[in-house]
């Protein structure tokens, strides 16, 4: 199948450029003497996430117990699940996945951690757990330092749950601060924080065996600092608009995600209606001040949406109008909730469509 | 099953709610002898657009080939497709329909007819067509008037297509203007765009089967407007924040749409953190002025984005902050994306859960 068979709207990732992001990314944390534990929030794929284990992944993060189920029943038995869960459903789906390889959980507080050490008593068994700390984002986390080291120490005498490490995940750093040396800067802070809830665990005779952090906009930053094992950046293989932006991470990586759309009417000499909606493209960073519109691949178009399902092109000039029947590729300005709204993604090398991904979505 | 058991977040829609909404709009038409034709965009969902059938809706509209193929392959054999097909195996797709009932389809261009007909005398038969007006919303459509009659006569001219109406349908005034007089004010003015289309077209000698407009912010001002034969409301059912907003309708049906969520991390005594991101509810009203975020329905709480699967509560007192554990119930701002989101809502009465229907999204 080539890509203009595909029907629209349609994501489209250039598998080839993928496979290099992750070897980029993979050598760079290498060299780094560091690992990396990919997001799968991004791509929601099995597939993609084993070609990230092939080359040398130390496991996956999740975000939804869908996308850790969806991973952990087609091969792949290292997921850390970077949610905090506090309903005995959710709790007991998460401790199901035990059965299929060495899966682990954030936790931030003694509500959700005795939640879940109930469960895994009530079994006979143990949940393994990361504690999740706020370095900056005002979120979800314990306090940093003595805080969150005596949280630990809590944990590590708690039945039915077994500390593994903890987590400082510098998630208000990674698109917020496009300067590489501003963010480095506040990103150095956050480490800062992660150095001194080690040594606070060390004064009380604890060692994290995992201290897990950075994204795609702080890899460079978080990968090699003393004491982290491993990063976290789910981005980089597909990238954005709004990443493309982002220094250093911004021309480290291809974007290798578009979307494709029909144009489906056209009518005036400067406009143009494709069928990309809402509903085909996220656009909340407009909400957020990053500017969520999606960025056509052809010069003298702008972008405005039009409902759910149309979206509205404005040519500068006539002659820049695409016509009716016309394929328009986008750059969408977030990977993430752009692959959320498909059922499918199509993997292609050139034009050729290689590949039909399922999309572990809700 | 019990709400309270559902995995979250979770889309609950409150059947009696959706039933009387659907009973009201249906009586209402009826009074002004007029149809209704909701639009499916809402629901997705063959189970909803039953009941609309059952209670008299003279068919329902779609907005994608999708949601056509759910509804027509579960039962419902009167369809409006509203929107341009433009690409090969769009417009096969469409055309297969036919085989399961009434299907039509919008048409504004010669450009996007022409290929429609050709596929249609292809296969020896016609597509059922609607010409598609321009009534202010700058986005697809037809001149109104002598244009749109123009193009009328070319159709039913042309090998392969069959004429069966105008559609006028006022979107940019659904949501925009909430005051009514001023809303009524301009929706005149487009119905009278219409109006002047069905006197253009009588003067070629042709008269128009259907004559479709307005939706849920306007179902009152074009129900039985002279030639008026149906119109197509989507979010009566449901209703959302925004639709709240806008006199008449918003008090006029019911909101029977909320999301639960749950409250999985409380680090400080005013801010807890719920498992409801932007992946979860549709917040791209915000993009457009209209205000994106969902309403938490607790005295005190404000919500705000916290990422792909996070929300952020923040609480106006200590006493207002919800528990590690409990659930929160959310308005959402924007009920068609809001759902577009989920693989299944549950329909509900009170708090047991009656059905889990599938939603025919991409």
């Amino acid at each position: 199948m080539n890509i203009d068979e595909l029907p629209t709207p349609a994501v489209v990732i250039d598998l080839d450029a993928v496979e290099r992001n992750i070897r980029k990314m993979q050598d760079f944390v290498n060299s780094r003497g560091c690992g990396v534990r990919p997001h799968a929030k991004s791509h929601k794929s099995p597939f993609i996430a084993k070609k990230q284990m092939d080359a040398g992944a130390v496991g996956q993060c999740c975000q939804t117990l869908i996308e850790a189920e969806a991973l952990m029943l087609n091969g792949i038995d290292h997921v850390l699940l970077t949610t905090n869960l506090a309903s005995t459903g959710a709790i007991e789906r998460f401790l199901n996945l035990s059965r299929n390889g060495d899966i682990k959980i954030i936790v931030d507080g003694r509500e959700n951690a005795e939640m879940l050490a109930k469960a895994a008593r009530h079994r006979g068994s143990s949940a393994d757990v990361v504690v999740d700390l706020d370095v900056g984002g005002a979120k979800t986390g314990q306090q940093p330092g003595e805080p969150a080291a005596k949280f630990a120490k809590w944990i590590t005498e708690t039945d039915g749950l077994r500390f593994r490490g903890i987590q400082g995940y510098e998630g208000h750093l990674q698109i917020s601060t496009p300067d590489f040396e501003e963010r480095k800067a506040k990103a150095m802070e956050a480490l800062g924080k992660i150095t001194a809830t080690i040594d606070a665990l060390r004064a009380l005779g604890i060692t994290p065996e995992i201290v897990t952090c950075g994204g795609t906009g702080t890899y460079n930053i978080s990968a090699g600092y003393p004491g982290v094992t491993d990063i976290q950046p789910g981005s980089y293989i597909y990238m954005d608009r709004r990443y493309g932006e982002i220094g250093s991470a911004g021309t480290d990586f291809e974007k290798s995600m578009t979307v494709i759309a029909t144009v489906i009417s056209a009518p005036t000499p400067t406009r143009a209606v494709t069928d990309l909606g809402w509903k085909g493209v996220g656009i909340e960073y407009e909400a957020i001040g990053f500017g969520g519109m999606p960025t056509p691949l052809l010069p003298g178009l702008k972008y405005s949406p039009g409902g759910d399902e149309h979206g509205i092109l404005t040519a500068s000039e006539p002659r820049y109008r695409p016509n009716v029947g016309d394929r328009v590729r986008f750059l969408p300005a977030h990977c993430d909730t752009t692959l959320n709204l498909y059922g499918f993604f199509y993997g292609v090398r050139g034009d050729r469509v290689e590949v039909v991904g399922p999309v572990a979505r809700r």
